[in-house]
């Protein structure tokens, strides 16, 4: 279908020209490095392009030589503040170093300052890493980088751990494939129980990573079947030549690992955590990879987790499980993520006092404070599994003596697996900032940031800073295959480039990051019409969650998708199955009751003032009504729309605005702005989108008519 | 899970001691050819084991040479008539053939007479096949073939093609597997694209097919993909061994072919029936088989159905695309089944002017009498698919100009997969029975025995006989694969021999095949209580078909499965799917409204009396009302219940019918009856069966409550 050269991946938000104006300009690179010479590298290659010089200064306190230009001064900048004197030409950098000054305290290890001042931009840092992430702040400035003065302004990263979790697998899974939950081909890392060996990506894409703000990966699914065990031994070097490749763009490799892998590799009888052997085993393990890869990120864990061995087996907590990981890491600056995905996933559906809601926390809070410092547990956004609207977990407001991450889910695996436009974004910023103990207080990202327990989670900077000070930061899983576009859908790109910069600063506004995304991917053609395609882009994204929150399962209800694949609607897919999943429609009305007066009591694992917030129908938000409550279909909502009535409304609406989609893209046409390769794959994919959300409407609306008997007020069709 | 020996498959019904009453006696076998020589075999190999003796006189006009025993006669004759004169300990014998007498017109190339007269049992027949059969008369018979005197009987078979069609894929499917819809594990011809190439297990297969009645067999899926393909080239070789290893038990070998293959094998630009070019692929092709195979039986073809290729692709109909095939295999005496399983498998749910079970109606009878004779439109039993209840379908009572075969399916693949009891026999039985036409009238059985066209379907024995006589007979897709026992669940292996059974002789009674079976099968131990044994199994077997549709889809609705494979319920699984099967629920009533007056007029496509009977609700059976009406939940059924009570009390009812199953099995013990390993295994498959059946009846009626809101009268628990 597409045109496109399969040769070379698409370029996603670092194509040439998003380099254009650093490339023409004099650059100056302080410091040393590898990630140093990384910037330095990247200064170059754009300058090979568009005529530009850049120079190196490797710490020697001398000037360094300037050929090919004359003595007019430095452009930019960027210099590590321990690499010794700057040149003349680099005065102004000179300044800013002082004005930041010893005084003010250090950079965070990836921070940096930025500043343009007599017409040089000036990018400091104190670690390399800060100076990568200056650099891509200067090339997503572009050309106003380059404009007026701009005082100094430091910048650091929010979260500390920002985490893009493959759950690609090494062997072919006989369901899921190469890539579980994958829909942008095969994987950029295994084909077939062995690495694909395509360099050239996996360094790009560690590039696009650190220029969204990404600084660690898992190369391996949750799930370990089969050769991923073997990573850890003698498939080691596999896991050794990737990071290698992402090393220079400051992403550490972590690896999944199984919990029973001493029993699966070494035949040990048992993977109890308190046993010496085992321990033993872990530890011997943890010596080998840190030998061969001395910045290594360290495990992520699912463990007794939908069939996934764990400590459970063996009469121990997951105290005991992550604990034993720590230990075995901890010589070495490792942090294991334990995931808090743990649920009894043979529920019996006639069971009604099970609640998989209250699963994680049930679980977890009680084994808070037990904890080892570089343990990190992993706590997916919602309370069930990556839905298109729940609340935010409550066990995010109630581990405070625990290292937490939240997990978000960039795989659109319940959100229109890349076939449909579903910009995630507002999504997981609404996750971000929400604040579990009521407005004014702590948010979620102060909490996954560190910030919410000691007030300020920076860490100085220093060698042995392996990331294990409090916050665990963000784990997206990712949306990336083998696909030429990388995403399968070209604007599924934004989602991952949204997932880093929010990552790094949880307070952006995610339409301020749309556009930085649409600023550094298309450029536009000179006959082309800029404000054109941003604004289609703007109409096509924007909206786009709540526009597939209305065609698909109402008001927080979740799921209602097709058993196994999860694409497409069927109401009561789940409905009679052991997942924990239902909506409990019948022909009076639907939801679920999770109230502490006549359900499940699981508002009660909030803190105040959700705990009664959610529990009132009077105060919960009409968007998670049948999360929390089951009510008639004659209930009126807020907005003043009954529940019938609102499922109607909302499901024709959602149609609707895919098929205004449709039409905004076609107007953009196939030449142009855009290119005939990826217009013509967002062209399918949007035709494809509008079949679907047909089908989700006609569906839904279908479903609960036949069961309601209540018709459209608006006397639509419905089947 | 079972101690069974894996290295040799279970015995089915010819286990040793089902020989015991001939292997004991004196034989003669009289007559020439592979066929007599299996039966001599068979009767040896006997006699090896219980101290008989068998002679076997080729043909020549003098007296075989009798051993080892004195001058008393023989107990037991089998000779074909024109094998020449027979000796004198065989004078009964040939009383019985001159009593036969040529005036009597010839048997049937594959009947036989059976007598005793004068303390010898006498089996006649005037080819081979005949006395081959006849001899597993014998071996039914048992030590009641040589009690009293017997006056002589004709048998022979009802319908001259009795076919097991093997959904065996050569290559494995990434979706279905090894076996499309096989619940027997393996395939016992295939593995991963290459013959298996376990002849004895093939050979006992072709000896239980041939005990049972069966003369054909197709060796690989309907749906042919990849390597299948090659089975008409290169791989004929596969073929060729298979034919080789059954012919001597009567089974002719057939092959399922792509309509496509010319294009797929040897890069023809077309299919089209009518091109020469690809007609002459076809007679080539042909004319390799038939140099390779003398006695290949023919093609199956599945063609424009569910993507697979056809003759409508090139604008011609289903006559062209069969006739050019029955073109290419006629000058050998080769038959073609044509299935007319075509339906449009991308409907839109809301169309609901569209039925399925007017498909193949719709499809084929204006084709009537355009079809070589050399054809067999092969038609499933029932309009839909192989579901539980179904009513006949109508196009076996509107192609009188057409040699029509009807299918059924051994593989339990909507009726519990050969994890659940369900003896099929009666529901086969009550097919092969109907009347299309009204009681008196020809009955399914006569229609593709072909009685119900020219009065007498049997054609007269010859050497060019090839089954191309009137009648297409029977298609069962076949329950068996690499499995110990053959099917899985082992009480499934009834399922294929009444199969066998009903399709040499319709107008058995099923319970009365169910009895030789458990009779040749299950050998009590000298302490096993028989009684107890054949009530046993009588009490598992006998009503499970009705069980089984007791607690699964109501009324002949149908479906209400798990979308893909089928199993357990999922009452909406197909409700907005394009696959044309609704319940169209909602919740005042429930069923399809297939009537002329207010429906689809599938109710039309039926001769009288059914097209009124089954047009009214007060004269349609209670069984099918829902596959014909659409009605509300308090419709009163002739049985007296409503329809919703209805559903509630065969729902518990068929749970609480799978306890006392459970019970019955418990009771027979692990040891005696029927070794521990076989009691293991249906133990196991029992306690699934009776989840699987809780699991329905609960879904099920919560569904119904849910939507109906009508509570059960008994007031039991639905949840």
């Amino acid at each position: 279908m597409t045109t496109a050269d399969p040769t070379s991946p698409h370029p996603a938000w670092l194509p040439p020209a998003a380099f254009r104006a650093i490339g023409s300009r004099q650059t100056l690179v302080c410091g040393d490095g590898t990630l140093v010479e990384t910037v330095r590298d990247e200064v170059a290659r754009a300058c090979a392009r568009f005529g530009g010089t850049v120079q190196h200064s490797t710490g020697a306190a001398t000037e360094p030589e300037r050929t090919g230009v004359g003595a007019r001064p430095y452009d930019l900048v960027l210099a590590l503040r321990a690499a010794g004197s700057l040149p003349a030409g680099a005065a102004p950098a000179v300044e800013v170093g002082r004005e930041l000054g010893p005084d003010r305290g250090g950079l965070d290890p990836e921070g940096f300052a930025l500043a343009r001042r007599d017409g040089v931009t000036v990018v400091l840092a104190d670690a390399p890493a800060g100076l990568l992430y200056g650099l891509f702040e200067v090339v997503r400035l572009g050309a106003a980088a380059f404009d007026a003065d701009r005082a100094v302004r430091v910048h650091s990263p929010a979260l500390r751990l920002r985490l893009v979790s493959h759950w690609d697998n090494v062997d072919v899974h006989p369901v899921m494939g190469q890539v579980e939950r994958g829909y942008a081909g095969g994987s950029i890392f295994w084909r077939d129980g062995a690495p694909i060996g395509d360099s050239d990506r996996i360094r790009e894409y560690a590039r696009l990573l650190a220029a969204c703000g990404m600084n660690a990966m898992t190369v391996n699914n949750v799930n370990v079947h089969g050769t991923a065990n073997r990573l850890l031994t003698d498939r080691l070097g596999d896991v050794a030549a990737i990071a290698d490749l992402v090393r220079p763009y400051g992403i550490r490799v972590h690896l999944s690992v199984n919990f029973a892998a001493p029993v699966a590799l070494d035949g040990l009888h048992t993977a109890d955590p308190l046993d010496r052997d085992v321990r033993a085993w872990w530890a011997r393990a943890a010596g080998r990879i840190y030998g061969t890869i001395p910045d290594f990120g360290g495990f992520m864990v699912k463990a007794d987790s939908e069939g996934q061995p764990g400590p459970y087996r063996y009469g121990r907590t997951h105290a005991d499980g992550a604990n034993m990981l720590a230990d075995a890491l901890a010589p070495y600056g490792g942090v294991v993520h334990w995931r808090a995905f743990v649920y009894n996933h043979r529920q019996d559906w006639r069971d009604r006092s099970t609640d998989r809601a209250r699963a994680a926390y049930d679980h977890f809070t009680p084994l808070d404070g037990r904890f080892r410092d570089n343990v990190i547990v992993q706590v997916k956004h919602g309370p069930m599994d990556f839905q298109t609207r729940e609340p935010v977990s409550p066990v995010l407001a109630a581990m405070p003596g625990t290292r937490l991450a939240v997990e978000v889910q960039a795989t659109q695996e319940y959100t229109g697996q890349q076939r449909h436009v579903c910009y995630l974004g507002p999504w997981w910023s609404e996750v971000l900032r929400f604040a579990p103990w009521g407005p004014g207080r702590p948010t979620v990202a102060a909490v996954v940031g560190g910030s919410s327990r000691d007030g300020d989670r920076t860490a100085p900077a220093g060698d042995d800073d392996r990331g294990v000070s409090a916050g665990g930061g963000l784990v997206v899983v990712s949306n990336v295959g083998a696909d030429h576009y990388w995403t399968g859908h070209p604007l599924a790109q934004a989602n991952l480039y949204a997932a880093g910069r929010l990552g790094w600063a949880p307070d952006l506004d995610p339409l301020a990051v749309l556009d930085e995304w649409i600023d550094l991917t298309f450029t536009p053609s000179a006959t082309g019409d800029p404000d054109l395609l941003r604004g289609t882009l703007h109409a096509l994204l924007d909206d786009s969650w709540r526009t597939y929150e209305r065609y698909t399962a109402p008001l927080g209800v979740g799921f209602m998708v097709a058993p196994g694949h999860h694409y497409g609607p069927d109401v009561d897919g789940y409905e009679y199955s052991r997942w924990g999943t239902y909506h409990f429609a019948d022909r009076d009305g639907v939801g679920v009751d999770r109230t502490r007066a006549t359900g499940t009591g699981f508002t009660g694992q909030y803190p105040q003032p959700w705990a009664d917030r959610y529990e009132s129908l009077d105060t919960c938000p009409d968007e998670l009504l049948l999360f929390f409550h089951h009510v008639p279909y004659q209930h009126v909502l807020h907005s003043g729309s009954t529940v019938i009535q609102h499922i109607y409304d909302t499901h024709f609406a959602g149609v609707e605005q895919v098929a205004e989609m449709v039409r905004r893209w076609e107007r953009i046409g196939p030449a142009g702005l855009v290119g005939p390769a990826l217009h013509a794959r967002v062209t399918e994919r949007l035709a494809e989108q509008l079949r679907s959300a047909r089908q989700w409407c006609d569906t839904i609306n279908t479903y609960f008519l036949r069961k309601s008997g209540v018709p459209d007020v608006r006397g639509r069709r419905i089947h």
